[in-house]
């Protein structure tokens, strides 16, 4: 799984830094993680095949999360487009598309509404999971859990070859089902098999007060993405407009036993980030910036 | 005046470039002449200072020339504005607008509504004036044109002394009027005065298919943009979307007696721009591309 940072200022562009935007890519799967202004450039610049994003999450209904979305979707439409692509976001996200895009688009958009407060599987397949849940911000906002599942048991050549097993049944062996001889006697699928690679998990937490509560959700993620509008010496600022600092991630990185944390959705009043990672990092040791451009994989 | 590219390409952002913005300084005023997605980066990176920004002109309702708007108005609002802005553009503007940006802007938005076909002077200023024309494109479509006006008389101090003409009356030799002597003797304006700067103008011609029918609107510019989306190989192309060549655009400075062509609107096809200005050139003399982030003086 790989992360690619489109943009990490917060509502106002400064410092050349452009509004929220992520592209996920998961086995060459990509997926749309908010699309601030300009996210469509970002994605030329950084060689990201916007063609090939079948599915677009929208955290909330604050412009810099989605004021690039139209023009996204109108450059797929001018490129030829026909596959579908599918659009999770709050329902006024759906009703801004439908007023500006009036023609045919040549492709159709398949909304699914995220509501408030709701905590929901929104894709399933058989090699990815991505999930929603609500943080806490100004207006109803959600968070995304993306997922590479579990890969299959890894068989042993060897041990395969020992005792004499059929290739036919090679791969239930790697969906880990036991086998059983024609005398009766099992062979444990342990004995023939190892452990495939754990699930890989990515939370990207949107725009959020310090929200404890979230940590259930986001819980022994190998990266998170988790807001830091203000450092500490704004804490008021960011109580105020339910924002978090960077030491409030750091908690939040801690508490829910993440792997690395990821920083970003500053204010335009901090030119420097360094103090972002001298601050979080007093907290939790493994911090980075969300710098545009850069690719985080896990 | 001045004229700032923010961005010069066509519909589908590519190489770099940027949908169709620009910022045009009479004096110290600044007016946004388009605003395509991703305009308030390029003010930023150009050192633009968006909030002395009042009048506002949107040529037609394609996305490339519009998509950065809602967010340019947002940001206006986040930084605290509150002098009016003035929009001029189709109705379809207002009602984005409107739709998008529900909350107190903490400004007003004055609208003034361009009707197709409509040719009118939009703001008369003592030192300059704005006005639109008709162009031909695929939707309703305006160039405009702006005219740093004519600048006051400049007074000769030898001749002042000689003629022994009193300094409370220096301000209407300005303007232009004669002087009388207590005698009744007439000392004739242009005996004690020279001429002022000439009227500065500058042509925006849009999007439009070859319409020498503008040549009238724009007639001695010293400067005019006009669209080169296509090269000539692709002349078909240009007719079929109602958009132009380079020798179209050519052919257009040459009828309306420009001093200088800007070219335009580049498709994302061409990655090199320097055919524009050999295949201009070959017509016109005084060609260069409106490169972005380039800052052309009249």
């Amino acid at each position: 799984m790989k992360i690619t940072i489109l943009g990490n200022n917060s509502a106002l562009p400064a410092f050349g830094r452009y509004p929220t935007a992520q592209i996920i890519d998961i086995n060459e799967k990509l997926f749309l993680m908010d699309c601030g202004e300009g996210a469509q450039m970002r994605m030329q610049q950084f060689g990201i095949k916007s063609m090939r994003i079948n599915h677009v999450f929208i955290s909330h209904l604050h412009g810099d999360h989605f004021y690039g979305l139209v023009g996204f979707i109108s450059s797929l439409s001018l490129w030829g487009r026909e596959k579908e692509l599918n659009l999770y976001c709050p329902k006024e996200i759906k009703e801004i598309i439908e007023h500006q895009l009036k023609w045919d688009l040549g492709f159709e958009i398949i909304y699914r509404i995220i509501e408030e407060g709701e905590k929901a599987i929104l894709v399933d397949e058989e090699k990815y999971e991505i999930s929603c849940f609500p943080v806490y911000h100004s207006v109803p906002t959600h968070g995304f859990k993306f997922i590479e599942k579990k890969r299959k048991r890894i068989l042993l050549p060897n041990k395969l070859q020992e005792y004499e097993i059929p290739k036919y049944f090679y791969r239930h062996l790697a969906e880990g089902e036991d086998y059983e001889m024609r005398n009766g006697d099992i062979i444990k699928n342990e004995w023939v098999t190892q452990d495939g690679h754990p699930n890989k998990i990515y939370a990207f937490c949107a725009d959020t007060r310090f929200a404890p509560e979230i940590c259930e959700d986001i819980q022994n993620a190998d990266l998170i993405y988790h807001e830091s509008t203000y450092l500490e010496d704004n804490q008021h600022k960011a109580t105020e407009r339910l924002h978090s600092t960077a030491k409030e991630a750091a908690q939040i990185a801690k508490l829910s036993n993440a792997k690395k944390l990821l920083l970003g959705h500053f204010s335009s009043k901090y030119k420097d980030l360094q103090p972002f990672i001298v601050e979080a990092s007093s907290l939790f040791e493994s911090v980075e910036l969300a710098l545009e451009g850069k690719v985080f994989e896990i």
